[in-house]
């Protein structure tokens, strides 16, 4: 039977951390629907009726936090699957809660890379280091459990 | 230690929401093979092959169900998530329940304004009570385990 | 209260092959770096000047992996979320476990048809055999939760 064996403090840091990053995630629909208004850009024909305008499908500034928006969706989902699945593994707490940290740390720093249009390398370099985390946590979970593949 | 202290009643009832809005997303494949099929729309060359036709990547009833797919993959995994998450912080029973019920209903008014194209602004306010069920299980985990960041 | 009635080696393997695919899923952003840079395939115009090029968005070898990227999220974050409900109905092990291995055998072969460009229906065929695996753990953790509504 399961005997999780996670402590309460590092259960609450997965959460809390995992929370933040899905907040940013969905502010991006926010700042969309913004962007959207502010510059009459609509992808419906319904909402572009409202200000009597065709659809939009090329606007730069509203399809740049769409791209970011499914990059998020590519990074920061996968990151709170394998992150409650990595603690099933039994992690050092603190390599842990540093996992959980640099993460959240560099997609608030991917967010303001893409949506500043630094130039390269910033956003790639912090894309990498988001990325790295994942594949860290996945390694862990393959590594320790393959014997139940 | 761990000492999730989560009533049974509960866990099912988000377990029981969370396999109606996933149901629901996946639901979006389904209708997006119907219309490619029904129109000869389709996206890869090997496809398009089978019924000896050029890609087309702009047909309106095709993008329609296409983006409301997408607005779903935004929502609807962040509401899995949080949701789990959300239990960890020991909520009121009624309170947590009416989160998972509202939105489910959200989304499920979502999809019917968006493939009928009702008039706005109809689909703004289901995609904003949805979005708003999010935020608050949200606010929950991070203003009850700031402690832990 | 919670009791969670899963065998630590069915945990396991839920844990092992939604690493998998997610992992699978992850490496979709390698391949799409990849083939942008070998072929200078850029979306933003701070990533095309560092070849002093402008943005593309319709090089095919490029939208092939997108696609098939968007794909995994449809399916395979579904996938993860709709396994840890599913092992709160308490199924079968025997039958869970090859939910678990069909579903990730499903998708590394849609991966290697979508890349290769194998014809149809090969492609089909892998994709409805996961979408179908989804469907069976949706309609158990849906029909054994109902009282919970």
């Amino acid at each position: 039977m399961v005997s999780i064996n996670i402590p309460d403090s590092l259960l609450g840091s997965f959460a809390f951390y995992s929370a933040v990053v899905l907040s940013k995630t969905m502010a991006m629909s926010l700042l969309t629907a913004f962007k959207r208004i502010k510059n009459s850009i609509y992808a419906n024909p319904e909402d572009a009726a409202t200000v009597r305008k065709p659809v939009v499908f090329n606007n730069e500034t509203v399809e740049r936090v769409r791209r970011n928006h499914l990059n998020d969706l590519e990074n920061v989902l996968p990151f709170v699957l394998l992150g409650g699945l990595y603690l099933l593994t039994g992690p050092a707490a603190g390599t842990a809660l540093w996992h959980f940290r640099i993460f959240a740390a560099s997609r608030i720093a991917h967010t303001i890379s893409y949506q500043l249009a630094l130039p390269q390398p910033s956003r790639a370099l912090t894309f990498f280091v988001g990325l790295s985390v994942n594949a860290s946590m996945a390694y862990r979970i393959l590594s320790s459990l393959s014997q139940f593949a």
